[in-house]
């Protein structure tokens, strides 16, 4: 370990595509602009079911369309970029040339191979509006705001019945989820600073995605290699790996050489916003000495990943120098990376971050790109004894101030949260955040609720994810089981997504969010019904369900089985429940009405003279015919 | 499958014992009765730590105590049987004999072994109080609640420093959990009925234990073979395998045939209360016909179970003929396998169901050996669409008449709650079963958050559990990786013991429980101080912990290294943190003073002197020495 990874041997990564088990991928036209191809992935169910098949959010861009051929050689298409010039206000330019140290000084059979294909980038120009932010502070509809539009509504053409009561019956804590999307409604959102759309005009492969409270929650999936660990092709496939499962957003917190190179394979191949931590890779330029980092180190740091299409900057900017010595008392003191970095400057200095000196200088780079900011929360505690202390809230109060100069300066901003929280005092994070950031989208690191449990850390932060998803959190970064231990593969990266879009599923259930409780009732019934196969399809993860089925249960002919190896054939209540269901639906409503009160006696008897003429043993095999018990 | 299982092999079952990694079985003495040995668990931390060993409550019985010699051929001591004679009012009778029946028939090859040691069983005589609620409204305190304050506290003798304000800082929402428990408190909350100590007197076995909200929150594990897996010796291994990790209770579900025997061969081996839900025993011998139960089968049943020291019983008494037509509109209907049981019998015969018409006959049988009631949510949702409705209610409401008569009787009573239920709707759970059922510990299943993610339920149920466990639930029931798909093997008890642990510790944190956040203290610590060893052992699941760090760093030098894989040796915020902390502990007061302003630029300067002075590179070697960057 800590050798330098040989490059030489560099193979084009290997990606999984094609469809997931009995879906298609569908692209419906939003009717405010037919020409964009907006998509969805269709469930498709049993004949037997009798009902629609199941629209599901996702994520996994052309990954999953048999019609399209992959080749990671060349990255995925570029239609974005269209609609960027179209709108005007962008140049063309020759851009940054790639120095030697943007990959850590790696060279010879050391540097990673270059991505085979070069962009010219463009940048916005002064006096026109380039976010969308800007856009829709203009009253401007994009048509990215269109396709997001579509994209929430999962296809739909309209409002659909009881989605109305549904957002009622939720309990959202002054969110407010619409029944049904418009433009006009992303629009609103975006300008307000309620919600945000990372999409840098450099990473036109992307498939635009909301990030906002009155949306759907959203994940994130991390992954890069470390000094120790790992390379550039399994970076690509844990990045189509991750957005196969449902992640809407990755993070590529590559550290160690070979950042740039890396990152160009991720962002020409990623139909995902990608988001980094610039600080991490100005380190490695500087020789991962702290105090020689520079706001000039910096600057080019920054103006190197706007160029190749990051669509959001974790800045830590929020680390001031009279806030560190609030964390020597700490149990865990200073665990963010991008945070101690940070302070480490601060002390050695002894001078103000020079994040938070040349803030609107940033802004001014990021704005020419559309670059989102994720004001990162370099204080965030570290273990449940640390939360909530005066450290995160002082940074918290000045990621704030920053928000509103970004605003002011045209940028996205969402902002970063803990961390390590115990469950009651999760929900004052969501408040103080709402308050001091004046809405900005919070996106949160769990929070874990309990330090005791390393190895089912995606679990101790799943229950606090959920949580503070519900109560407002847009977007849900997402812990592995790995998480303090070591650094995540392939399967990780599996259960860690699996994990947060359950957690943030939960929370649009209990949001309100109307299209949430389709699915689940889709799967309930599938359930009651036996239609096993529909059971798995419809879950997060189709195939671990049917790999524990199957453990205990391998043949075809129990996917058709009245029971499972949990109870076994004779004590199935489903079965059971559809026997009384069979026996209700035959009362008539006196029959019924005699069922109140329960001293009717002589009611009841003829009800169970009629429950008895309905014949059904308990037991049918898998052609519904009556059998005998079979232990 | 459903192929009788062949028992003429029967090996002993097989069981993990020994102590859990760098861990002790200690026991104290509790003051009130200095004759008592009540085991706790002390994880030893390195030397270096400078700190005390970390109690944590052990549930794991003789079998982690390497001085005490495990054979499963004639199970644990049984130490209680002295404590209940004692206390006089019971007499040794004979007993009821066992019948074919009671294995389910299974005669020859497929029965299975009879446990080799036969106990005479106990019963309480009329007039002489037996179970704890009889003792505690007497005023009497028993050896058990002098051992169970004494367990709860971990040993310590007297208030420890700060437990007061622990509890203070919690939210927990009305409970009343002390900073120090004693046997007079552990007496009042038994004798308010708010707590319950399953012991049947015929289970001498077991380490006696509360359930109750002002008391850890307890979990429980459900085993038990189905009529097409599994067979003894896999169940009683998985109950020992069970309690290693956690699990305070463990309930015997099967179904099939051998379940007498399987049940005898568990209940003699184990240190932890055994609960049953006897309908299913009771089913099996009508041969599976819901329709043929009688009164007298199921009352012969719970005599067997009584006499044999089931200690609490699981019974849908609330499942009432008025409520079963309200599940009929339901997405799925009745999931109890007990209700779904009792649902049928009731509708067949129309008739009110025999358990709530003998109601008081089942008391006084159980009142006899101290068979603690765990009154059945036979109406439980199974979906979320199906959470809160009439149907669940109306049940919840018979609950607390049932148990006001059980009360009445001198019986202890815990109400068993749902299921599935989106987050915000979990919470009104709670506040109607404490208002409902007069504040009789609530023992839930989950519930689960969302429908959609089988393959991952224990996640789904346990942010459910979680925050139910938070608002005030005294013991949840685990949920495991395979449940809606089949059978949990040993791998997934372990999963879902660990991962219920978790949830019942995120829940005592929120609480304010006074000793809870020191093992997450003990272990955030560990991390900061790079004692990885420290951080596996105070895990809860150290194995695991080990396995994914040795995953990528398998080498024994790399237990004491300052990083891990996650950010290799030069990002790691941890080692950068200590560095701002040894920088802080140089400061004087008036240099710390001279931080706030940040504009006190000449202070600054000085401080970047002393900084620089303490000459710290970021990167250590695991000796502490400085050293040249490595990647």
């Amino acid at each position: 370990m800590n050798k330098p990874v040989d490059q030489s041997e560099f193979r084009t990564p290997e990606v999984t595509s094609g469809a997931l088990p009995s879906s298609s991928k569908v692209y419906t036209a939003p009717d405010a602009d037919p020409t964009l191809r907006v998509p969805h992935r269709l469930v498709h169910l049993h004949p037997s079911a009798n009902e629609p098949d199941v629209p599901v959010y996702d994520t996994s861009g052309p990954y999953t369309d048999p019609d399209i051929t992959i080749d990671v050689e060349k990255g995925l298409a570029r239609p974005r970029t269209a609609w960027v010039l179209e709108r005007g206000g962008v140049e063309e330019y020759e851009g940054r040339d790639v120095k030697p140290e943007d990959n850590g000084g790696a060279s010879g059979r050391f540097l990673a191979r270059e991505f085979p294909v070069k962009n010219t980038p463009l940048r916005g120009l002064e006096g026109h509006p380039v976010t969308q932010y800007e856009f829709a502070k203009a009253g401007i509809i994009t048509k990215e705001m269109i396709y997001i539009a579509e994209r929430e509504n999962l296809g739909r053409k309209a409002m659909v019945e009881g989605a109305e009561a549904r957002v009622a019956a939720g309990e959202s804590f002054g969110a407010n989820i619409p029944a049904f999307v418009t433009p006009e409604f992303v629009r609103d959102e975006i300008a307000a600073g309620r919600a945000v759309v990372p999409a840098n005009i450099n990473h036109p492969e992307l498939e635009p995605q909301i990030i906002g409270r009155n949306f759907l929650v959203k994940i994130n999936a991390n992954i890069g290699n470390s000094a120790v660990a790992s390379s550039v092709e399994e970076e690509v496939d844990k990045m189509v790996w991750a957005t196969r499962w449902g992640a809407d957003n990755v993070m590529d917190l590559s550290t160690g050489r070979n950042i740039h190179n890396t990152r160009e394979w991720i962002i020409r191949n990623s139909p995902v916003p990608i988001g980094t931590v610039p600080i991490y890779q100005a380190l490695e330029k500087v020789n991962g000495v702290a105090e020689d980092l520079t706001w000039e180190v910096y600057r080019d740091t920054l103006i190197e990943q706007c160029e190749q299409g990051v669509d959001y900057f974790t800045i830590h900017a929020g680390v001031r120098l009279a806030y560190i010595h609030l964390t020597a008392n700490r149990v865990t003191g200073i665990v963010s990376r991008g945070g101690s970095i940070m302070a480490k400057w601060c002390l050695s200095h002894h001078k103000e971050s020079f994040l938070y000196t040349h803030f609107e200088d940033i802004c001014d780079i990021m704005r020419a790109y559309d670059v989102t900011f994720s004001l990162g929360d370099g204080l965030r505690p570290g273990s449940v004894a640390d939360a909530n202390d005066r450290a995160q809230f002082a940074e918290l109060e000045t990621l704030g101030e920053l928000t509103k100069i970004a605003w002011a300066k045209g940028c996205q901003v969402m902002i970063e949260g803990p961390g390590h929280v115990p469950m009651h005092k999760i929900k004052i994070n969501m408040e103080k955040q709402l308050k001091e950031c004046h809405e900005a989208p919070f996106y949160t690191l769990g929070p874990l609720t309990t330090d005791i449990a390393p190895g089912y850390d995606h679990i101790t932060s799943g229950i606090g994810a959920a949580m503070i998803g519900w109560f407002g959190t847009s977007m849900l970064c997402y812990v592995t089981p790995k998480e303090h231990l070591g650094l995540p593969d392939r399967d990780d990266v599996k259960v860690g997504v699996i994990t947060y879009k359950l957690a943030a599923h939960a929370a649009d259930l209990a949001k309100g969010h109307p299209a949430a409780q389709i699915r689940d009732d889709a799967l309930s019934r599938a359930r009651f019904e036996f239609r096993w196969e529909d059971q798995f399809n419809l879950a997060l993860d189709p195939e671990t369900a049917k790999d524990f089925h199957d453990q205990t249960l391998p043949k075809d002919a129990h996917k058709v089985a009245h029971f499972c190896s949990m109870c076994g054939p004779k004590f199935c209540s489903m079965k059971i429940t559809q026997d009384v269901r069979d026996y209700a639906d035959g009362l008539t409503d006196n029959e019924k009405q005699a069922l109140y009160p329960v001293e009717a006696q002589e009611g009841m008897d003829q009800m169970s003279e009629k429950f008895k003429d309905l014949g059904g043993q308990i037991y049918l095999n898998a052609k519904g015919e009556v059998r005998e018990p079979i232990d």
